[in-house]
């Protein structure tokens, strides 16, 4: 894993996967029903580092990702933040007088139990596997801060920002500042690399996308590398499409993390000349298995595995995917099936 | 408008919104609230022509859209289609036997209202603004009928499509043949030119894209051609991206709509040689207006009004746009303002 991100290429690749300690593995679930909320298990070191290395464990994965949330930036910044079981995450939506108040002094402080998890799941696994940390992108945690919720267009957020761009330029500014404690901390702590998740990067016009994702990125990897020398950052503009190149080449970032729509001839040819390509196998596809599983995985592997290209699919596993089919896909790319 | 589908520029470029008959519009909610549901709106000649109608008047657009909605190709197969009031579209989910027992027959018949509709309006409607028809490409529509409703990743068709593609292929199939019956009844009643909105193409893989988007679009262009030599025909895979030259390479569609992420560079270099395009404003921008909006104007026209062009939104307006935004926006596209 960690060859890749410091220009290699490796084959078989290395394999990961989003959201891999997650709701599909009943180990999981056992350590989840222990706990009254997702947020009481995302806080509670022991449980967390347990949860982080179940799927190790059980497939031989080649990094694991800290067991954490994104919305772990507005809860540190000391806004509400609950989970409510089947409907998604709800936080109290900050308006102006909100923004103006946000203090940034407590992050460090409240990420404590984040960066005591990435200390315990460092030393318990095995030193050839790599360890990443996380954070939601600016732009992403705005969205959420802003509507209270999940959207299925991030309206509330792309409205504030065109209305009042000057207080959704200050929240933009909070959040850098809070990723920037948040991915230092979880460097320090002991993660090899770490990966800035901007789930909605894809809903921005051309114009927003360079300041409202590009911009804020390029500011945390400046940030995070004069505190960490040399830190490997994993960007993931989801849905970014047409506007991958330029995120390629304009953020710092030493590796793109790509959707399932990515066309693998683009990535080939666009993208691994500057940085790292991780992705981008359709959970619908692991979720479904059989015959086309197979095939997307020889396809990915054909695609990509001649330059720099990490495994993982290009979103989340789905909580109903068959552990069955993970074993086969692990199997599959590490070349033992 | 119809210079620019038959292969010229026009200066100024024409304009026409998504969903200019709708919401923002008192005089929409007038009409609306004669009628105790959506779908009786879209299935009564008289009304249906009024609202067609109201925004070429308040505003001069140059081209009309018929009043319908994509759901009407599944209420035309016989199937159980529910506009609930702040929630949306609801369909009785479809499985396989319902798949197999899918009758094309009745299409023509339960679409009658739909193409007197669209008669009244070309009687109406002066002979210099275009009336464009319209259907849901198979792919969306059926991802409606298969959940049940509008999801936000489409993961039952897409799951559906994954396990049981041949039911799927069979929906996709008679999905076809009534876009097919629908397009061709909407252009012999008087409609100048066709669109047909795949809103949800943008989250198909490459290989799904190839199959469920650009396959069964082929094959309606192919067939409604053949019954109506020349018709002009619009194709919007929103949020198709990095498969956007692919789609208007292989479709055969006259022109491609752009939602508002897909850059004007990418759209003038890649698109424009092969297809006018139709877009791309950001619904938002429309909705904050001042300089914001005036300058995502004249970049537009700057960037593509050199090529075959029809000045659009990249989505729907949005029910909160002020009236003013949208007479701001009209006049400074035919250089009146």
């Amino acid at each position: 894993m960690m060859a890749v991100l410091d220009g290699g290429a490796a084959n078989p690749p290395p394999i990961w996967l989003m959201r891999q300690a997650g709701r599909y593995l009943p180990e999981y679930r056992a350590i989840r029903s222990k706990v009254p909320s997702f947020l009481d298990l995302c806080l509670d070191p022991d449980l967390a580092t347990e949860v982080t290395l179940q799927p190790i464990r059980r497939f031989g994965f080649d990094a694991a990702i800290v067991f954490s949330d994104i919305l772990m930036t507005p809860f540190a910044l000391g806004r509400s933040v609950r989970f409510v079981e089947g409907e998604g995450p709800r936080l109290d939506p900050i308006d102006e007088p909100g923004i103006a108040g946000l203090a940034v002094d407590r992050v460090e402080t409240a990420l404590a139990p984040l960066f005591a998890t990435v200390s315990k799941v460092r030393e318990s696994l095995d030193p050839d596997k790599a360890l990443i940390g996380f954070c939601g992108a600016p732009w992403t945690v705005a969205t959420y801060m802003v509507a209270g919720r999940g959207t299925p267009d991030q309206a509330p957020a792309r409205t504030l920002a065109a209305r009042k761009t000057a207080s959704f330029q200050r929240l933009i500014d909070r959040l850098v500042d809070a990723s920037v404690t948040s991915l230092i901390g979880q460097l320090h702590a002991g993660a090899d690399a770490v990966q800035i998740f901007d789930s909605w990067a894809g809903i921005l016009n051309e114009r927003d996308f360079g300041r409202w994702s590009i911009g804020p990125t390029v500011e945390i990897v400046r940030r995070v590398r004069e505190a960490v020398p040399g830190a490997r950052i994993i960007g993931f503009p989801k849905g970014a499409g047409l506007r991958l190149e330029r995120y390629a080449r304009e953020t710092g970032v030493d590796a793109v993390g790509l959707d399932w729509t990515v066309p693998l001839d683009y990535a080939r040819e666009r993208l691994q000349p500057h940085v790292a390509v991780q992705g981008n196998l359709d959970p619908i596809v692991l979720l479904a298995g059989g015959d086309g599983l197979d095939r997307a995985i020889d396809g990915l592997i054909e695609g990509l595995a001649g330059g720099r290209f990490i495994f993982n699919l290009g979103h989340g596993i789905l909580p109903e995917t068959p552990i069955a089919h993970v074993e086969r896909l692990v199997g599959r790319v590490h070349g033992t099936s």
